[in-house]
């Protein structure tokens, strides 16, 4: 049996992932109601509490995430005791923007300027050094847009300094940006290494929106110059699993923005359209098991369903279109499912998409 | 929550095609070792037990079964109390060879020629229409060759009849086919039909081995009068859901073998090489959600797993291989896996399949 730690539908989808692997899975979750326990067995609990970590930890032959925001702390409580996978050491990483970012730099990796800020000095500083437009950000625990202030003027980040704390924040240069894109990179026990093609992501609202994959327009170095991003980052990690790595487009250029140590929204396409789903092939990983191929099929995009319930039979009309609901009760903003649609060529994926987003109601 | 008589592996993929739908599932199954359970709750009872019954149908929205041999009678007791898909007729009629044939030959479908046999009188009088050699056979309960016998002289007729029971029976003509190949047909609530790409299927001692889909060298023609034969066998028992027809090929024409109104292990490699699998696309039939494409994506092979666990590493290594282990102990003549290899072309289909079966160490 694995564990998981969260139970959302990140976890979800894994188990649905490795159930035809012959695998069983216990989540660890604080909520009664985490979606993953709609397919598998949940330990309520909180992560740091030592109850609950010996339930969800009895009889376990590896634990992974699902979720970043899990306290090291947990995951080193864990990994005392048997194989965690990514290290908790990544989780660390990624768990500070901070040091997220420096540590991609540390790599010769491109990233927007940045400044730590403690303080109204080190925000002056910050402002001198990044310029304007700048985001303030939190260093820690933003997600969805969350925890962060896109800031024009000075007092606007004066403002914003104070909204959000004061101190362990991060001012980072506003990049005027090509597009977003994303990379699904996976590495083996055995250090085996696969990467899925760039993915072009649309947020609004700082929420995934819509994916397409492989992102249009990616030419071959943009790809390769990704996969050399990600592959020094697996290696100093020694990465055990899928990560996922955001960049700001600029021309031919990348620059790293966020890294998530886990299976990813930007890589639920795969699931119908990859040769091997990220699911599996972070389970693969964990368990040293020879890598799926991460060839696309044909071409996809992957439209987030958040905050409300569509018609199921008007999605499933469009012929291509995949959808997959996560059972959690809806709220406004929340992400309650996702649907995939693929098609052979990009003019019939387009196509379809158009039919698809008028079904939903959706503009993306 | 959707009902499933049968708790085996066809199931347990049925409830893994459905969860991303946001549905769940109960099954009800005589055994407590019932594979689907490991991903969702099965009712253990015998199908014709009343409470287990109750137990099983309580707060559900339909039922379904991925077993043939239910009684007729637990279909017909919860048909009277919810819907069920499909219905009792297409059961009763598949549960019994001599009427299932009956039925199709009154379809004006063609079918080796066929006799029933209760005695020693119909035996004679069956070998003279039918000829030799024949297969008896025992109208009820047979799978995976079991209850039946090639016999090829008189002598060896009569040793059948008596080993067989004496009655019960039907005596068919075999057939030199060129072949074996089945249709995976599909028909919603709302009367929309769909049928999946012919499959070649390659049988020993009884039981299904291997699968190629789309049939190789199979033209249109073929495709096109084994769709018109399930069209009339679905139109004519009202079917919801999916139905499997198993046909004999002799030349370009197609003799009807049998019939199984469930999902079906030839119809396994869906999973992967179709856009939408027959599991998926036997829930959306039975809830009237639209139907989804069947269209193949490239070339598939699905090897059975049968009383043996291959080393999965060795057999994930080649490119386009996804394994399904269903969670059953091992045991002599069991089918407790299934591995489909996916591949763009029949060229590298073939070249995969050779090192699939070494890795297996299998012959088909």
């Amino acid at each position: 049996m694995i564990g998981i730690l969260g139970g959302g539908q990140l976890g979800r989808m894994l188990a649905l992932a490795g159930y035809p692997l012959g695998l069983s899975f216990r989540f660890l979750d604080p909520s009664p109601e985490a979606c993953a326990g709609q397919v598998g067995p949940v330990v309520v609990g909180d992560f740091l509490d030592e109850g609950a970590l010996l339930r969800f930890a009895e009889g376990l032959f590896l634990v992974t995430y699902e979720f970043e925001n899990v306290p090291v702390e947990a995951a080193r409580r864990l990994a005392a005791r048997l194989p965690v996978y990514p290290s908790p050491q990544a989780l660390e990483v990624a768990q500070d923007r901070l040091r997220e970012k420096a540590f991609f730099r540390g790599l010769g990796v491109p990233t927007p300027p940045f400044h730590p800020v403690d303080g109204l000095e080190d925000l002056e500083e910050g402002l001198k050094r990044v310029g304007l437009p700048a985001l303030l950000k939190t260093r820690r625990g933003g997600y969805d847009g969350k925890g962060q202030a896109l800031v024009r003027k000075k007092e606007e980040a004066l403002e914003a300094l104070k909204a959000l704390g004061g101190k362990g924040l991060l001012l980072e240069g506003f990049v005027p940006f090509h597009r977003e894109v994303s990379l699904l990179a996976v590495r083996g026990r055995t250090g085996e290494v696969a990467f899925y093609p760039l993915v072009e992501n649309r947020h609004r609202e700082g929420i995934l929106r819509l994916s397409l994959a492989p992102a249009p327009g990616a030419r071959e170095p943009l790809q390769k110059k990704a996969e050399a991003y990600a592959l020094r980052a697996m290696q100093a990690l020694d990465y055990v699993g899928v990560l996922a790595l955001e960049f700001f487009q600029v021309g031919e250029e990348l620059l790293f923005n966020e890294m998530a140590p886990r299976v990813h929204n930007s890589g639920h396409w795969t699931i119908e359209g990859a040769e091997t789903s990220q699911f599996q092939n972070h389970l693969r990983a964990v368990l040293g098991l020879p890598l799926g191929s991460t060839a696309p099929r044909g071409h996809s995009a992957m439209v987030n369903l958040i905050g409300f319930r569509p018609d199921f039979a008007e999605a499933l009309k469009v012929e291509g279109a995949h959808l997959h609901w996560y059972g959690k009760a809806v709220r406004p903003g929340r992400k309650v499912g996702h649907i995939t649609l693929r098609r052979d060529s990009q003019g019939e994926l387009q196509e379809a998409l158009q039919r698809l987003l008028a079904a939903l109601a959706l503009s993306v």
